[in-house]
């Protein structure tokens, strides 16, 4: 289903090449105040344009159908919508019968029977982040007291920003792409937040993050280096009455519930599917395995792009469980 | 909440020292032969006993309540109970003033206002991966024709598994812990299962597997490597019209959807927290950070008995999406 | 919240005189064929225009921003947006300080902190169930072995139905208004639909009506006048192996489950509440009881428009649990 | 499925024959003092033994396994187990093949294909309420300011109480039962409780109400008469600040959502289906129709009981949207 939360609701639709793009959020409290520019900023730290992302302009204003009455929200569900303009469906035509090896395009005919729309990955699009985005953007207007901040923290293995954007070029240039590490941090969310197992801060936010199309990996404070610690190296002492710990090897968080230290979260994102090099994949048509080159216009590293979508998903996380 | 699930529902219940914990499992279809006998095994394999386990000895039989009769799972809701026997609360006296780093001593008391029943962790207890072991038994009958397999890949950062026992003898000598990583392969699940978003088998699966106490990463297929791969590497080549792929670092699972090749995840699991090595703690009493040393009886190695709970985890996460 | 289903999921949004309604709807099959002109009878059957309903016109068209390609259902989500055009919010102005007696005025103005849309009801006005009987419409495509026909029973406690439109022009006539009984009988519905208890045909299609504006009680087979029954004459003797009853006092179902024979359900449609005859309630700025005089448009029986409704919340129901 | 909640959570378990009946309840919040004499009362109150009521005595001592330590709720989850002693397994032998009309005998055959426990209804049995009207005591006591109470309004038709005694003894004599009407009044409910839409206050409660066997009718304050009335009628002026109307037809909700005024919810229950009186049904082993007389242990009008489990759901679905 594409609907998750209980408190703070989202219901998101559309495909990359359809009319729109759009979410539905329900359970936003009354009173808050917000408007088509609290949305700017955001919107524009996920859109594509410089070096390694795709050159596919929308102008991405968002439409607010619903729950906003005078500049404030109303308590009723807030519809969002994004039209889709800039498309150029004709660019996927000839990749109707050679599944993109990495994409969505081979299961989501079989699920499908083939009646998915295909173009530019249909509803699998990464896309759907658009709508996630302005979703998170209202969430974090539930969470004033609470600093969510993404950066990217590795691009290629290396973590060096100053060198990124030659290594995107270098790679783009070759017809490849390259992956990378976003860590998200919260700081300010008060302790208490979560509970044990099923509603874990580690399983919900790790749910939403999972859902952002490209996720591979998600780890909390140590994450896996955790798994080569002693538990004398590993373990947070407490030294203050309220939670603060010396170390932040658990991420801010104990039997799922946030212990007023940071939340820290990585996640691997991995290297963008869409290449112009050579690969191989079936021809369902003939049967036959042939050579692929995937023209169109594609980011090459959508790790650059990421880190405002996975604050999104750690902001929604965390206003449905506020 | 302790309830997770749409299809295949299940509710945790218990405290490791209160009369009994337990699952309440939902959504089994009806005519499933089903026994007691038939949970043995793997309650065996997550059972305490040998090097590095704790020494604690439950019965651990289980006591089916409902939905079974004559032999067969009747379709109405099935609740499996086992009583707390070997209980020593008294270890966790001490403990009181003195929340434990690594636990959620601290977090339980400042949540729950110092309601929270403390004695062994209470309801944060890992024996609560006793019912979540029943209800995985429970969700692998439903998906016969699956093969659903965890094993420990890695203790202490050690990959080769004849030096384990030695490594966590000598560890748990000095009253220190490990970590390790558990890995689950499954075999013969269709393509199809899963969805976009949301409800991606990678989301669903995470938010159990992050339900199991312990547990600081999740990674599928090339994982946290594929942040650090080009897509040329990463790409996994379709072979033939079934879907397989020639390489699978996708993990199995494409848009959110099982592709018909194995599902590969791997789960790192922290060290233990409870060490009789020195820490340092706050006296919540005094408001003094003082040492600690924990006694008491706990596994050295959690990771060694984790490989059935991650299997469970994701049987339930599966037979919740079939 | 305004998201109903496990299944088949809807999501509501929108206001009366905001700038759209519409409803997000996910766990549609793919390769359900469909079009705009689907929906044409049954968005007809809900419009205003005869005697006793409100002379306010809206092309209703909807409008598919996704889930739908080359005129089959993808499997996506399927978003429809009705765009509001005739409104006349003027008309509205002068009630902002007197909640109007059996409207959400005041309890919508207490819940949100007077930030909610008070023009026409905003998101509680009658026009919400628009999105509600386009979701209805694809329901009844995913039934279609099953007949699923409303028709109004009771207007006024009149039962002969060439009586009504006299009736109802004269109570509108007095600036009064009338309400009704909607009797929904399915036709074809398999035996084995729902569940004993929270998933009980009854509990669901219930919720479902009770979420209808204006609805004031809902009962199954006979009702209410089972109570008056005695076990001798309200039981219905199974005389066929396909589970066929002689009588149908259950409604056609027991412990929850549809038993085959037709179900049943008859919905209490109270009278609209917006009259023009003067009534009294609070003006909220000055504290004290006044006369009021509703002007505007509106029906003077809802019932006449709500069969088609009922008849969509019970497909939405058993679309749910199909 | 035999769950219900968001934030205040149960799910139901046990066959009327089988080891026990229970809940397990979550979203209790921490702090709440619980004993098992709170629960007496209401047991009590729910237990067979006057005239029209069964025969059949358990002990019906609650077991409380979890989220209980020192006599206050702990905020994990509650289990509560009532053993089955006193069952009679053989009074239903000679039934196998002959379903009884009014019960899920039939149903549950043919949706669990013959593998449901048929023992005294099994999972379908009245004894299930048991655990309900438990999870109503807990109810009741997350919502201490509110007074829920239910009646009994008629039997067989009868409003006044003096006469039902004779009446149902001689009902009873003559091998048949009656139904009847319970009424329930929420008292002290603050306005602003629900919401429009799918978590009106009416369609939960309902929801609840319809998953109690027997149930054939709910209406909410006028109920079935609002559609015999004009709106002139039945609306209600409001009449004070607080929201106070000067009538209550509308049961103390608009909109979905609680105004302030008494909560008035009447629901009508059957009568009870097993009697002794010959009536017919299908012998499924030999495909002709019978006659059959129901002996066994029953009530002749469970509506003499059904009051406190109404007043149960009715604070359920309160506690669940507090």
């Amino acid at each position: 289903m594409n609907t998750f939360g209980q408190q703070f609701r989202i219901s998101l639709f559309g495909e990359s090449h359809g009319p729109a793009v759009g979410v539905v959020i329900d359970g936003i409290p009354a009173g808050i105040p917000l408007s088509v520019e609290d949305f700017e900023a955001d919107l524009a730290r996920r859109k594509g344009g410089s070096v390694g992302t795709t050159p596919r302009r929308e102008e991405d204003t968002p439409e607010i159908l619903s729950g906003l009455y005078k500049g404030f929200t109303t308590g009723a569900p807030m519809a969002i919508l994004f039209r889709n303009c800039d498309t150029r469906s004709e660019d996927y035509t000839p990749l109707a019968n050679t599944p993109r090896p990495g994409h969505a395009d081979w299961v989501a005919a079989h699920k499908f029977g083939g009646f998915n729309d295909p173009r530019g990955a249909g509803h699998f699009s990464g896309r759907l982040t658009l709508p996630l985005v302005a979703a998170g953007v209202v969430a974090k207007k539930l969470l004033p007291e609470v600093c969510i901040k993404a950066h990217i923290a590795e691009i290629g293995g290396e973590s060096e920003s100053h060198k990124w954007k030659d290594m995107v070029a270098s790679v783009a240039a070759e017809g490849d792409s390259l992956g990378g590490v976003v860590e998200c941090r919260v700081v300010g969310l008060p302790a208490g937040c979560g509970a044990p197992f099923f509603d874990s801060l580690e399983s919900v936010i790790a749910h939403l993050l999972f859902a952002i199309p490209g996720v591979r990996g998600v780890e909390f404070g140590d994450g896996f280096r955790a798994a080569r610690m002693r538990g004398s190296e590993h373990n947070d002492p407490i030294v203050a009455p309220d939670g603060t710990t010396s170390r932040n090897g658990a991420g801010g968080i104990n039997g799922g519930i946030s212990n007023g230290n940071p939340l820290v979260v990585r996640v691997a994102v991995k290297p963008t599917s869409s290449i112009a090099l050579t690969q191989h994949t079936l021809n369902v048509a003939t049967g036959t395995v042939e050579p692929l080159s995937i023209g169109g216009r594609h980011d090459s590293c959508i790790a650059l792009r990421a880190a405002v979508v996975v604050e999104a998903a750690v902001a929604i996380a965390l206003a449905d469980q506020r």
